[in-house]
């Protein structure tokens, strides 16, 4: 394999390809291995004055939206809020996406409604103890509580921590009664933004009519002049024969989210066309290890029937007894994966055998973050600084925030005094009920 | 007392005066009762263009600022987040205008920077299960506990609830050792935009320079375009003779913040004040029912000595052994001024009297947020609806965010089921320890 890898990036996709020949032909046999890093494709060419059925076929615009005579537009052709400026502004749906232009609408435009029939829990970038919410939820403790419970209990816990910060269902967000869990929303404003009015949540779109809209369960129009579509993206591979890649609802064919089942020989990978509970780069880069060592020929994918099997088992996207279910087959819990990838490499950490030989290490593991230095403190591309750096990513993570130290810190209030006071409050109520 | 009130009102103050004659002398013997409503005053009047010295003294200025070459001014002249435009901002002062000037400059500016010496508690107006946080805060059993308790133990208590959203120290937001509370602020952005780095904390300001700033125990300095000054305002009464209400230390000389205590008979009465741990407006109603009854005549003041002894008992502001302390004179714990106040013209409602004729009500009230409601079941302004609407608000205050119901609700988790659930946990954390 040559040393230098080439590459062609866009936005949206960059690809990654080696040449390399086998020893015993050189220059005559040649082979090039393919790494397309893709984040979620749609096809990017919008017309100037694009018809409805070509709005349709490239943003899954719904039907009825061509009585509609104010102005749309897909949450990808957004630039500015400066559209927004005194208008009724409609997002429809509530992804990520979706509730940042809502929020960003919502310091300009006069009114703006979110539409959503499936709903989702959001959470605050801001978690326990102001650490980053990630921190917090995507520890192997987490992962445990949430992958060995039989699955209705997964959920009501799920529920339950989500619900901590507001609860869901006061504020017209909660999910519809699905056994199938969504990606969370992960923004600050949007709670403060429906108590004081300036986001309302409504349900999914019933009709469109000229220059309003009408909302299932909701007897009144509400007049509208921008609806902004965040209906995600369609995953398509233009520049492949559709043989290669088999795309079918929003879902490509792949074993692990990476290899094409059917190729005679591992010389395609697909990077990054995932939808990990968590941040993408880490699994990406995972992917990226596993994906070189097999073009390399040191790590071997299973026969093509079991891969096949399994890639068919996922495509059902059935209801799993224990741990969480996804609403889409993308979905998945993202320490899982890496885990399952990192093992294959041998790069899989062992909070067992670690709990003998580092305690101290082994326990932070288990407890703390699963930031990507897990995978780096043994196996293929070991780091020698990895220990050091999961010790200390609590203090290194808060040194940017912790910009003022006053002189004398808050006195902490002393066990004993706790519980005496609790006491002396329990004696207050009851004496003093008035 | 004639049937109108004259008034005379500008955005900073207002005033409200009644005619009255003694029935004996028609025409002859006239009196002006005066009530001033005023908000937090400062001399209205701003040079176009300042000395240092008329600045100071208008806006509280601190020495040094004549140095800085860059454009400063106080928070009362700020209009428009437009002049941040690219600039690296110097908010000076964490009350609740600074973190909201903070938060709006910071999406235009360059970088933004608050600098406190005290610190403050940071609170969310989205509070438990997504009430306001006055709602949740300001009960009579919230009042309890923060009243009848040691004042180490009221603080400690406090300290725990206001760090649950996340912890202020590693936000570098904690005030500053001190037995004296501050207003809390109130905002939803400020934590999120110090965790993404888009507002700085620093300690307060040691020196001005030409271009820079130099904090307290930082040794660098910090190159500023913009300074804000978020300092607070110069308490007046440039209207009325210096004798009639005396002011020092941004607090006026005042029988419950509100009877000038040297006056022969009480005609005249200041409104809002004063600075209450909640909404001022209904603090200011009941001042405003209390000064009427008293200018009428149905209520009587308590002799010249007793209110002094009392303002001067005030001034001193000292730290008190049980309940909250507060920093600055205005500031009290809103409830209990209310129903002291209210208790002077037979408005206070008695919840233990309650208990025995209508305990749901009472429970309601005990439990339930100090809505303005409650001093409106009895006493002179009696309302019939008062009732309804204290046993209604949970709901009426949910009513305009509960947009959208879906049609099955999520599935809540048994309780059986939890602790079951809570077993295996254990068993897994104790058998898959890997």
């Amino acid at each position: 394999m040559s040393e230098t890898p080439f590459w062609r990036g866009s936005t949206s996709s960059m690809c990654v390809g080696w040449r390399a020949g086998s020893p015993q032909a050189h220059g005559v046999q040649q082979l090039y291995f393919l790494a397309l890093a893709i984040w979620i494709v749609s096809t990017p060419v919008v017309p100037k004055k694009p018809t409805y059925a070509q709005l349709k076929a490239l943003f899954l615009f719904p039907q009825g939206i061509e009585r509609f005579r104010g102005q749309y537009f897909h949450s990808r052709q957004y630039k500015h809020p400066d559209v927004f400026q005194g208008k009724r502004v409609l997002v429809v749906g509530m992804g990520n996406s979706g509730v940042d232009i809502a929020v960003e609408a919502s310091r300009v435009a006069a009114k703006v409604t979110i539409c959503t029939g499936r709903g989702a829990w959001v959470l605050s970038r801001v978690f326990d103890h102001g650490y980053p919410w990630d921190m917090v939820f995507n520890t192997r403790l987490m992962s445990l509580i949430r992958n060995s419970l039989p699955g209705p209990l997964s959920r009501g816990l799920i529920n339950y921590r989500v619900n901590q910060w507001f609860n869901h269902e006061n504020y017209g967000l909660q999910p519809e009664k699905s056994c199938l869990v969504r990606e969370p929303v992960l923004n600050d404003d949007l709670p403060s933004y429906i108590l004081t009015g300036r986001i309302t949540i409504k349900p999914g779109v019933k009709e469109f009519k000229d220059s309003s809209v009408v909302f299932h369960n909701c007897p009144e129009e509400e007049p509208i002049d921008i609806i902004v579509f965040c209906t995600g993206y369609n995953v398509s591979f233009p520049f492949l024969e559709e043989a290669v890649i088999k795309v079918e609802n929003k879902h490509a064919s792949l074993y692990k989210y990476v290899f094409p089942t059917h190729l005679q020989r591992p010389t395609l990978a697909v990077l990054g066309l995932i939808k990990p509970l968590g941040a993408i780069m880490p699994v990406t880069e995972m992917q990226a290890r596993w994906v070189t060592r097999v073009f390399k020929g040191l790590c071997r994918l299973p026969p093509q029937s079991v891969m096949e099997k399994e890639v068919n088992e996922k495509k059902k996207n059935q209801v799993r007894r224990f741990g969480l279910s996804f609403d889409e087959v993308l979905k998945t819990d993202c320490l899982v994966y890496m885990d399952k990838l990192a093992s294959f490499i041998g790069a899989k950490p062992s909070v067992l055998g670690l709990l003998w030989r580092d305690p101290w290490l082994a326990l932070t593991i288990f407890f703390g973050p699963c930031t990507p230095y897990q995978y780096r403190l043994g196996g293929p591309g070991r780091w020698e600084g990895a220990r050091q750096a999961i010790l200390t990513q609590w203090d290194r993570t808060l040194k940017p925030t912790r910009t003022r130290v006053p002189a004398g810190s808050s006195s902490p209030c002393p066990s004993l005094l706790t519980v005496v006071g609790f006491l002396l409050l329990l004696a207050a109520v009851v004496f003093c009920f008035q």
